[in-house]
């Protein structure tokens, strides 16, 4: 079950909350990137970044948005989340155009990994969740970049999914009264044909990580 | 020009800082939800939010993450964050993995907008954003819609840029080695086949506002 804490309480549309831990598993291994938001001299700064995700640890990349990454490692608190767009709702009525999406949203203490072993597995699991396949394609993280480079740790404790996915929510006279199309059309993310960089050796063919993830799509 | 205060400076990788107004306006018209950012209890909450934006006002839709935007309303700080994934960047070395992207953070005041005209034209502004025909197509807002929603204006002043879109950026090494594949898989978001809602009266066709951007994708 999803915690229930006052912050991951929603206000209203109370039935568009999910507790079913699995969800909020699922929106956060479909997205791709999250939106970290942190306080900066009192005023609110959010930035998209790379994340991943093992079991209950999300890791956030500390190459994104660096300067509010240090700040967020001297334990600041974090909110942390990721929307996924999936359709845009037509009502038969201006007031009740919608959109249907799933959102996860994480709370708590970003922590730098600065151990060998754990940070060597958040790179891991960072590099995964951006490009399945990479971490034994591509070549491996030496000691300059592995230093150089910045992990943090996020619980997912405190953590709330919310979604809406359905059709129009029309009043019954607009209904009635037929005067306008109602439906949705839906969003999707979907990958392109790769697309190989100019200096690679000539007929080099895109390895099997890549071309099966752009034919799945998302 | 944008502006170049502290706030929206960039602390590294200051050659993907864009100063191109247009680049602003670009991005914001182009995507479709944002993330709104506002301190709360002394901590970051970060929620997506439909937007639209006319001139240099952004406006927020106060019917989502509805006690934040009631906070934000009572003069609250706010950033207001719009990320477009164009792709992601498999290069020879798993350190130098990266996306390729286009994001707009903006930073200032959200203000109700109370006053009746200015108030019709923000909703006006939403819907097109999020359903472009539907003003005119779907009925009105009534007197009890209009109470009982709420509007929000952020002024565009202190508003940054910030991009990749290139391919690969791979150590001389990496590339001399040749090891490894390299290159970019876009990503893109589309829109799918229009799903008309199951009581509309049969027979009623899709509107051209819908099938056009259904056809369009994006």
């Amino acid at each position: 079950m999803l915690s229930t804490t006052p912050r991951t309480t929603l206000g209203r549309k109370k039935h568009r909350a999910v507790t079913d831990r699995s969800v909020l598993y699922d929106v956060l291994d479909e997205g791709l990137i999250c939106h970290l938001g942190i306080v900066r001299h009192g005023v609110p700064v959010v930035l998209p970044t790379g994340y991943g995700r093992d079991g209950d640890t999300l890791y956030l990349h500390g190459s994104t948005g660096a300067a509010s990454l240090r700040e967020a490692a001297r334990d600041l608190d974090v909110c942390v989340t990721v929307t996924l767009l999936d359709g845009i709702v037509y009502s038969r009525s201006v007031n009740n155009h919608s959109m249907n999406y799933r959102s996860a949203v994480i709370f708590g203490k970003a922590a730098p990994v600065v151990d060998r072993e754990p940070k060597m597995h958040g790179l891991e699991v960072l590099t995964e969740h951006l490009a399945p396949g990479s971490w034994a394609h591509a070549r491996g993280v030496n000691a300059k970049e592995f230093a150089a480079v910045s992990v943090l740790a996020l619980d997912l404790a405190e953590a709330s999914v919310k979604m809406r996915a359905e059709g129009p929510d029309d009043e019954p006279e607009d209904v009635e009264a037929d005067a306008a199309w109602a439906g949705v059309l839906p969003v999707r993310t979907v990958f392109g044909e790769p697309e190989p960089s100019a200096d690679l050796s000539p007929g080099r063919p895109v390895p099997a990580h890549v071309t099966a993830r752009a034919a799945a799509g998302r």
